[in-house]
Formats: C-alpha cells, sequence, structure tokens
C-alpha cells in the first residue's frame, strides 16, 4: 500500500519518520506519483481533483478533524477524518473559555478598558446561567461536564435526542424549548446540509433576551448578517466566534470592530503533525487487516 | 444585641426584611444611633473613625470577604469577614476564565483582532503549561482541581507547605522552586505584611521566559511599574488583572493601553447583600450564644 499527502512541506516532514518507522510508503505531492495504481490511501485537506486517476484507492483521509470540505469521492473510496488525542480537549479549553468570557461580561470590560474606564457590573453566578449546546458528540460532552461542574445549568440539543449522562438532551423536534432556556447558546454541530446557515433570524429570535452566542461549530453555519441584527435589537448580547463566513473573516468586515463581538481566527484547536501521521498510519493498517477503519465517515449521515 | 450597620442604601435596604424576619434590630448609619452602649456589632467595609464611642462593641463584621482595609480594632473586640456562599466559586471562575485567557493567547488575538488581521499561531495542549498557585486557601484549591480537570499541571505555594490532595505544594522557603515552574502564575494570596509588595521585579526574574501573571489577590501585592518591566525584559508574556495599585486604576494609566495585559475592575467577585445580611445575623446568634464567631479574623496570622 501506498499513501499519498497532499499537504505542506513542514508536515511532509514531520511524517516521513513516522512512516518510515512503520515500514510504510510515503508520497509526497501528485508530481512525485510514478505509477497511479500504486496509490492506495491518500491524506489531504482537500482530495485531487480528479482521484479517478487511482483506480486503486480505498480511502481519503481528512487531514483535519471535519470533513465537510470533501466533495463526493469514486464509489468504494471510503472517507476517514483525523481522530488526534487532546483535538477534543483543546476544543472544550476554548468553549468554557469562551462560556466564561460571555458569561462574566468580557466584552463590556474589554470595551471599558479601551476608555479607561474602571466601572463593576453585577455579577452573576455560574448557576444562574442556562448554557444550551448544540452538538452533543465527544466534543460537547466534555464542554457540558466541565460547565456542569462549575455550576452552569447545562442542557444540549442533538438530532437523536439520545440522553446523556447528567445533562438535559432535546431532540431534534425539541429546538424551540431547548433555544428559549438559551442564556448562552454553544454551537459545536458538524457542517451538513441541515446545519448550513442553521444560525440565522428565525433562530436567534427564539433565544431567552440577552442572550450570548459561542460558535465553534463552521463558519457557514453561521448567517453573520442576522449575528448583527439580533444584537442591534438586544436579542443577542455578545458572541464569541472561532468560525466565521467567510474565512479569514475580511479585514474591513464590520465584525472585527463590534466590541460585542470576539473573534479568533480559527484556533480553537488544531491538528498536531505527527498525531495525524499516527492516524493515517492507523487507517493503512486497518485496511490492511480489514477492521473498520478509524474516523470513518458516514456520508449518508454527514458526519 | 443591636448591628449598626455603615453601607449604602441599597444594601440597608436589603438586610432590612431579614433582620426583621429573625427579630434582630438593624440601626442603619451613626446618626441612627440613639444610645451608643446598645450597639454590639458593626457591619461595615470601613469602621467608624472611633470604634471606642461603643463601650459594649463585641465584633466588627467586613461586609467583604477582605479585612486587609481594616485598622487595628479596641482590645476584645473580634473581626469576622463575610463568607458568602457562591464566593469562592466566582472568584474560582475568573481565575480559570484569566488562566485559559493567557494560555490560549487572547491577549495577542485581541489586539490582532483591532487591525482585522485573521492570523492563527501554534497552540498548546493545557497539559504543556505549568500553573503555579499562590495562595492555597479555598479558592486556590477550587481553582486547582477545575485547573487539573482540564489537564494543566499545577502546583500551589502556601505559608505552611500543607499537602493538599493532587497538587504538589512548595512551602515558604521553596518559593524559587516554586517560581521556575510556573508558566501560569496565579495570585491568590491575602494580603499581609509579608505579601505587600510581593510581585516585584525579583519575584518576576524568578518565572520562566514568557510566563504569564493572573492577579486576583489585592493590588497592594502588586508593583505595577515592575509588571512594565517583566513585559518589556520578555520575562512575562502578558498579564490579567482584577486588583490593580491604585484602585480604581487612573483612566490614563499605561497598563490599560498595553495589550500584554488584561484588567477587570475588581469583578472576580462581589458579595451579595442577601448572604452579607444572612452572615450577620449568624454572627449575632453566635455571640448570643457564646460559639466561635463565623469568618473570625486571626490578626495575628493576618487572615
Amino acid at each position: 500500500m501506498k499513501l499519498l499527502l497532499l499537504s505542506t512541506p513542514e508536515r511532509a516532514r514531520a511524517w516521513q519518520p513516522l512512516f518510515d518507522a512503520a515500514g510504510e510508503t510515503l508520497v509526497v505531492g501528485e508530481d512525485a506519483v510514478t505509477d497511479p495504481a500504486e496509490i492506495t490511501h491518500i491524506a489531504c485537506w482537500m482530495p485531487p481533483a480528479d482521484p479517478g486517476r487511482y483506480p486503486n484507492l480505498r480511502a481519503v483521509i481528512s487531514t483535519g478533524a471535519g470533513v465537510d470540505q470533501m466533495p463526493a469521492l469514486p464509489p468504494g473510496v471510503a472517507l476517514t477524518r483525523t481522530i488526534a488525542p487532546g483535538i477534543d480537549e483543546l476544543v472544550r479549553d476554548w468553549v468554557v473559555m469562551a462560556t466564561l468570557m460571555l458569561h462574566r461580561d468580557m466584552p463590556r470590560y474589554l470595551e471599558q478598558a479601551t476608555q479607561g474606564d474602571w466601572r463593576a457590573h453585577p455579577i452573576r453566578a455560574a448557576a444562574s446561567a442556562r448554557v444550551g449546546i448544540m452538538g452533543i458528540g465527544r466534543i460537547g460532552r466534555a464542554a457540558a461536564s466541565t460547565l456542569s461542574a462549575l455550576g452552569f445549568d447545562v442542557a444540549g440539543w442533538s438530532r437523536s435526542g439520545e440522553p446523556v449522562d447528567g445533562i438535559a438532551i432535546h431532540g431534534q423536534s425539541d429546538l424551540p424549548a431547548f433555544l428559549a432556556r438559551s442564556d448562552l447558546l454553544i454551537c459545536l454541530l458538524p457542517l451538513t446540509g441541515e446545519t448550513r446557515g442553521i444560525l440565522d433570524d428565525r433562530l436567534f429570535v427564539g433565544l431567552p433576551e440577552n442572550a450570548a452566542l459561542i460558535h465553534a461549530g463552521r463558519g457557514a453555519q453561521l448567517d453573520m448578517n442576522a449575528l448583527g441584527r439580533a444584537l442591534d435589537s438586544g436579542r443577542l448580547r455578545a458572541a464569541m466566534l472561532d468560525v466565521t463566513d467567510p474565512e479569514p473573516l475580511p479585514q474591513d468586515h464590520w465584525a472585527w470592530r463590534d466590541p460585542r463581538v470576539i473573534i479568533t481566527p480559527h484556533v480553537a484547536a488544531q491538528t498536531d503533525a505527527t498525531e495525524g501521521a499516527r492516524h493515517a498510519l492507523a487507517v493503512i493498517e486497518a485496511s490492511r487487516t480489514g477492521v473498520p477503519l478509524p474516523g470513518f465517515i458516514d456520508r449518508a449521515r454527514g458526519y
């Protein structure tokens, strides 16, 4: 088996020694492919324009945690996403930070600081705030666990509505009740046809007055203009975004200059190159032994 | 017994119904005192200029968690501080937020946002950062517990050096070793003769390069000019302060304008008025029955 890596030179340098140690063959870049029939796996963020060029391709491995950027693949080619240890915890930490920052009025204090304005406002205990998490996967459960331990009143919303230990879970059809109780709304949804543009005017009006948005899902889920309207109407008092639409956010975008919005440039998590190589080797090994591929994506479900 | 409350009209309005319900007498303001000999307790942030005016005074109750603002009291007059449920958790939450903000480079991203600059920097896992907590009381232990659960490598420094479950504790004489391992230094010390000005040039040079300071102790513990020098030398990469010297921080102070410093106006916690009244009633009850006063301060120890 041979893996074709389409990525940066830095990532290729990190992968090579791990492939050497495992006795696997790494081909870096399409220009280096001598016989396309030898390529069984491709690791990439975006696949080649013509994956059909590789007749024995078994799997495409997304080098990130997301696969929403991937086009349809030829029949018989599996799609997997990189599951690197620590990614979930990195996103959880960003979400916990962002939730505390909005709960404790950091946008207001940061704005006051620009004026040298020392003025305190009433403090609310964590227990007085209702957190609503959209997307109760591994990261959502980890965030729920930490935020519950801090005293926040946490509920979740998921497609399945499957119960999760210690968290009230609302199912898909129960979105209005979920939104109506979410003072701090956290989006951790994967991007699918159903979740594209889900954070829109209709959703925001379902929130309590003075709610706040924490967005670490995908940029295309958020209607930025609807966000602006929700802030201006007072429905939302603040937002903290790690993903935006578009991305990167243009330098002259209004959201950069709005003191109610705090933006980080998609840094809730990054996949470590070494961990990515380990994952790719695990996929090759699973292909060889015929066990289920780590990080396998069922595209019919969308994630 | 009669309690004299020296505070705001808002606090007096919150206290009155609780005193009425308990059958206790509340006197609001020194002008309302008809017979000073009747006053057994005074609740205040700053005591009256002449506490000797009250011959039967048994205890002075600080309406806040701190007592460092209190002058010496006449012999035989006890000092207590308000222990309100939730205060510890409020400070813990601020500390967890501030620690995550400095660990995850928020000062840099906030500065970039002012330029509309979408640029990511490497992310470090919590486990790669060593947190050092000065002051391992109830709040320090609560912060240590949450930060350990997030993966941070947490150690503490306390006068007693008494062991604490799950945290490496350095004793008083072991300060250099404690500082040398503190990438993220958190100050939660009470203000005493020994801790006044403790965050000075000498302390900062003992930290690793690119350390960060989280200060939720007392303003007078921090030499603000030494902080500026530590930032300029690269010893400290950032600081987050809830307390400053002086307080309020003057509008034209350099720290407001330094992007490496994030300031909140002493809002890590506030004592809720109702909880303060409950505490004062508990002190009166303890005085009557002769049991130890809740929140009793041993001034020889300093806290």
